[in-house]
């Protein structure tokens, strides 16, 4: 790290670089914009608004997320207990800099798609 | 996808989703920053620029941003023959959000860095 407060991808022994293949994924991009238009969803209809993801997937995906600070998982003691999920403040700075990134694959997807 | 002209990173039939796993890899961040202020570099030059990148991850990134048209392959007929790679207007594009999303992971490691 070039610094006590701040990551630096170019170090190899910086988690940066770990942390930018975790955010990068598209799985995490269309979850984070699900999460920040819809505030707090159940794992089921999250699943709905994510088309494709497998159970799995989106288990492990938040859980990664959860792990990392971004996503909170609040438990409701029902019967059955339901499990929710919603970003953290932490989470929310994320979706920014994804919308670009989301923005700029959807823009410029038709002309690459041309290409390959 | 909604249209013709744009993709849709929801639409599971979509290639926007691939594209975005390409582009969202720290390789890529790595790579698309260096050249984004070198220019053009040869083979060498841009995995010394990359710290920890194997050769053979260098060359597979380098050929799928290639493929995708995002990097412009130069070989100069010298003996032996020379290779350059620099980004193309259309990679060029792409340095503004991967920049957005590199500052994120720097700027907020630490803070997850400190949870995990």
């Amino acid at each position: 790290m070039t610094s006590a407060r701040r990551g630096d991808l170019f170090d190899p022994a910086c988690p940066t670089r770990r942390l930018l293949d975790r955010v990068g994924s598209k799985w995490v991009a269309m979850i984070v914009k699900v999460l920040a238009e819809s505030g707090e969803l159940g794992f089921a209809e999250l699943r709905r608004r994510v088309p494709g993801i497998s159970q799995k997937m989106l288990a492990q995906t938040l859980r990664s997320l959860t792990d990392d600070g971004l996503v909170h998982r609040r438990v409701e003691p029902s019967v059955p207990p339901r499990v929710y999920y919603r970003l953290t403040p932490l989470g929310r700075t994320l979706d920014e800099p994804l919308a670009a990134l989301r923005e700029w694959a959807e823009r410029h997807m038709p002309e690459i798609d041309g290409l390959t």
